[in-house]
């Protein structure tokens, strides 16, 4: 009997929680309730803003939209207050191994987090590079770095590489409660906080 | 010939924007928008959220939503940042003359502001007396104060009375650039700064 090679996709990885079918906005949503019940920050998603074209009432109180499409969101996902600071941020995801591309993100977003971030805010981006099951936090200089280069001939480039995440942003934990403890980095960058020694 | 006595509606005040078929929430968008081009602050409305049901795909990469329901927003309608600072709002508008009835603001509305309060944010509501013509920002710590007594059956009420906005709450002036200019209010509340001579 001939044992013909078989291609297989590559096996998914067991401790990837991945495989629990959550999203990133899930996990961060998740680690923003748990920021809100034990009172360290108010961070709220913001609603998908959508175009209504047609409401019908079918019941007393209750609209009912019959058309409507999903618009451009104008800002970021994310937005709220943290140690009386504003934070401002979006999360993006890559299947890419090697660079996260810039094309993931809109024009508009890098305008509004180059607002806030002059306007004395935090900003920046989560990035989730599935393939490696990792996260990171990109503050906005670094992202706002890249993105001016990308129309260089010279030294532009249209993705920033994942060398660059490992070298110069900051790994966030996946861990149990909060999922994604993003606010203990922001701590680190922000506010030039230590973690307590063995943490 | 008898000149019968006829009842009329008070007439419309002629001097009156509401005239121009503008709304409370699309004046203080227009003040949004003139802070944000002229780079005093970034200060956005979030969208309507919607519980979409039904999404159909009639042309490609156009989604088209066929069922979807308003939902009860979990928070304010407005934040951004302003010098450094959070700042958080509601706007709200009643048709009477006497008072601001409490029932307009949901419980959770109040638990978000109270939280950005306490988490070193500028919190407030905006309110339109329509029949007044007049627009007050009603600091927090004041809301608070009216809705925590609302159940208490000696001194409790189920809105703030006019009388205490002339005397405790602060008017925002309607213009034409910006057309509310309620930041020039959160300077003197927020920042203790007062106006310059003349203005």
């Amino acid at each position: 009997m001939v044992h013909y090679p078989i291609k297989r996709k590559a096996p998914a990885k067991a401790a990837n929680h991945a495989n629990l079918g959550m999203t990133l906005e899930t996990d961060i949503e998740a680690s923003n309730t748990y920021y809100r019940l034990h009172d360290i920050a108010v961070i709220h998603k913001k609603p998908t803003p959508v175009q209504v074209v047609n409401v019908s009432y079918p019941a007393r109180n209750k609209a009912k939209i019959t058309e409507a499409y999903y618009k451009t969101p104008s800002t970021t996902d994310f937005n709220g207050i943290y140690r009386n600071r504003y934070i401002d941020f979006d999360a993006k995801e890559t299947n890419l191994k090697t660079a996260m591309p810039l094309k993931n993100i809109h024009v508009h977003q890098i305008e509004h987090l180059h607002a806030i971030h002059q306007h004395g805010g935090i900003a920046f981006l989560i990035i989730h590079f599935k393939r490696h099951g990792q996260y990171f936090l990109l503050p906005f200089p670094l992202l706002h770095q890249y993105w001016r280069l990308q129309h260089d001939k010279e030294n532009g480039r249209k993705s920033i590489p994942y060398q660059v995440f490992l070298e110069s942003a900051h790994p966030i934990k996946f861990g149990y409660q909060p999922r994604l403890d993003y606010l203990k980095v922001v701590d680190r960058i922000y506010f030039q906080q230590k973690e307590p020694e063995g943490s």
